[in-house]
């Protein structure tokens, strides 16, 4: 990495005019950096007068979380590109088309996609995205199943594992979704209205040992290569486009993680639609248009994972009558758990969503805070007994009822 | 690899006086060959005046089992070296001392253990090992936790699942294990007297749906460090002293695999008595020393892994209440899957086990093979229901009395 050093705007528009079959010659490039700079540059190269643009993606060697910097390695950079090429083979359409990685510079150059929006901020605004049940379980059944030792060569997927071992990123997972929020670390963050509720959960032993059992399953289940972040601000969306984006924390590990994650982040924005739905009416029709979409994801994911592993499952062990069965009802009972801890942790932990954290009347966000919990931690505690999505469905209903009081 | 070659005996005279410290210069040195030739070199390099001695063991670039001959890739010369570094440090004395592991040339020297016996060769001739339990649940208690998530850093673990990506000899156990036998597939190998029970596993798809659960967690749980192939053929033994050799399987699994690798190995010589012993008297007596062993080495594993956990276990999640219990358990049920894959398949698989293979009578051996065949069966059932290791007693002394008709 000897000649890494974070990149220019000047350097930003050399590269992209450098990129065969994206911007025309001799017409003016404009660059503005649009990350975060917390973890990465983000330039967006562009020229008005043709309407190109593309995305250059800089790892910066350090992590900015809440004020805090600690050095983080440039490696997430190449999981991220390997990640999305992969994830481009297998679903089409579905991530953003990588058209240069750098190792040196850390630095993946891919398609832009600023007609879309961060699926959060869509969501908040009331956004309907018809076609993202089905975007989406057809990108977690395709990634997932043709990752895993179902649908591809046992041997290249050991390869594969060795290419993804990932031990920085997995880290801040470990820490900050299995470990912080069950016991008084000074990495949480929370409203001090949320000290008892977050006391209750450091001391309930019965949710600390679900917990641990999903943390076996994060550190030792090589099933398939995960996304491993995939909330709703790792998706570009719009009502005809789904682009899942950022799989930084890509890394073998268990389906359920990825299924759960997306579903964790629909019932944030539902409990936060405590605030984002303007009266009783709206919020009961944004809950239920929530709701739908997971009623419609899991069975899309389980319907699409069920014909991809008769058409394609790669052994004769594959077709064990009872298996496949067996197989996706423990995935269900993952998706429970792991989406629970999903949410936890964005309301105690370090790290937070806008969905919860942006609504201003402290009463009305600790309303939400509370439904997130209590949704979260009994998803937790169904968790290994759970065998039908309803189940999810009725947790949530139930919870969103309890705290009408 | 360029310079690899298959040593000569004067090579390994050459290699062996390079070393410090074991042979001493200006007396006689002579070597033999005594591998078996179907996977390694194996050199025995001794100075009769001295009685020093040293094993040079170098891989062969191939395979030959049954005749059949096969490419393999050297890096398990890789693999078994750092294994048994890494063992030596964790179960000391019960693993040869590596003195040299070149890479080039495959090849790892290593203290000389002659004055030992293959524990499957002592086992039909009516060896007693009294300090076998002790050894073996040592070496499993402490290699085992001490490579996995509860026992050491869980991001440097990370790093030793990589390391130990190990597909080839993975792919060996997947096959032979966990797929033929349960097939009509050209690589089974038994006596055709055995027609009728192989046909009998082929069918049986309650069998098969455990078996393809047990393989799942072969290819996907990353649970510890492996020996990967630890039957009675693999481990040295006399009264006073045990040693644990090759481990060129080695790779990240799940830890019921070795420990049932060992309780099968002692229930197919179990099974072996038909011919072993002289008389009913000592059938009783050999066979209850057999279930007494196994008696031993679960409780004392089990009690060591408790114990390590309880005093170094490596963070705050590991002393979560009940999950302690919850592993073990768990481990149980695994290990009595594991040991009924390993019987099986060693009944109607491509390799065998002496134990049974060289009972002379054909009466007699199938009388033995259906024993080992039955055990095998229930304990692969039993599995994920096995709640103490007295019902593995049970099944084996109830098939054995079955077998008495």
């Amino acid at each position: 990495m000897s000649n890494y050093h974070p990149l220019t705007e000047a350097e930003a528009i050399e590269i992209a005019k450098s990129l065969p079959n994206v911007l025309q010659p001799g017409k003016e490039v404009v660059c503005r950096e649009i990350g975060d700079g917390n973890l990465n540059l983000v330039f967006h190269v562009s020229q008005p007068e043709t309407g190109a643009s593309v995305i250059l993606k800089q790892a910066l060697p350090y992590a900015k979380v809440v004020g805090e910097s600690w050095p983080l390695t440039l490696d997430r950079a190449r999981i991220e590109s390997e990640a999305l090429i992969i994830e481009a083979k297998l679903a089409p359409g579905l991530v953003p088309v990588v058209y240069r990685y750098d190792s040196e510079m850390a630095l993946t150059v891919m398609e832009d996609l600023s007609d879309h929006v961060i699926m959060r901020k869509g969501l908040m605004e009331g956004g309907v995205y018809p076609k993202f049940a089905e975007d989406i379980s057809e990108f977690l059944a395709r990634t997932l199943f043709f990752t895993s030792d179902l649908g591809m060569n046992q041997q290249e997927k050991k390869l594969l594992v060795k290419s993804f071992i990932n031990p920085e990123l997995c880290k801040i997972t470990e820490d900050l979704i299995f470990d912080d929020p069950y016991t008084d670390s000074p990495n949480n963050s929370f409203d001090e209205h949320l000290r008892p509720d977050a006391e209750a959960l450091w001391s309930d032993t019965a949710l600390h040992l679900e917990v641990a059992l999903l943390r076996e399953k994060f550190l030792t289940q090589a099933q398939a290569l995960l996304h491993g972040d995939l909330h709703t601000g790792s998706i570009f969306i719009t009502p005809e486009s789904t682009k899942v984006i950022d799989p930084e924390f890509a890394y073998y590990g268990p389906m359920g993680f990825d299924i759960g994650a997306v579903i964790a982040n629909l019932l944030l924005n539902f409990a936060g639609q405590e605030h984002w739905s303007a009266d009783e009416q709206t919020r009961a029709e944004r809950r239920s248009y929530l709701l739908e979409t997971i009623r419609e994801i899991w069975p899309s994911f389980e319907r699409k994972f069920r014909k991809l592993w008769a058409e394609h499952g790669v052994d004769r062990i594959a077709r064990t009558p009872g298996y496949m069965d067996d197989y996706m009802s423990r995935l269900l009972k993952d998706t429970f758990g792991f989406a629970g801890c999903k949410m936890v942790r964005r309301i105690v932990g370090l790290s937070h969503v806008a969905d919860i954290d942006r609504i201003p009347d402290p009463q009305v966000r600790h309303r939400a805070q509370k439904l997130a919990l209590s949704i979260g931690t009994f998803l937790i505690k169904r968790g290994r007994n759970a065998a039908s999505i309803e189940e999810l469905i009725d947790i949530a209903e139930s919870a969103a009822l309890a705290a009408k009081g």
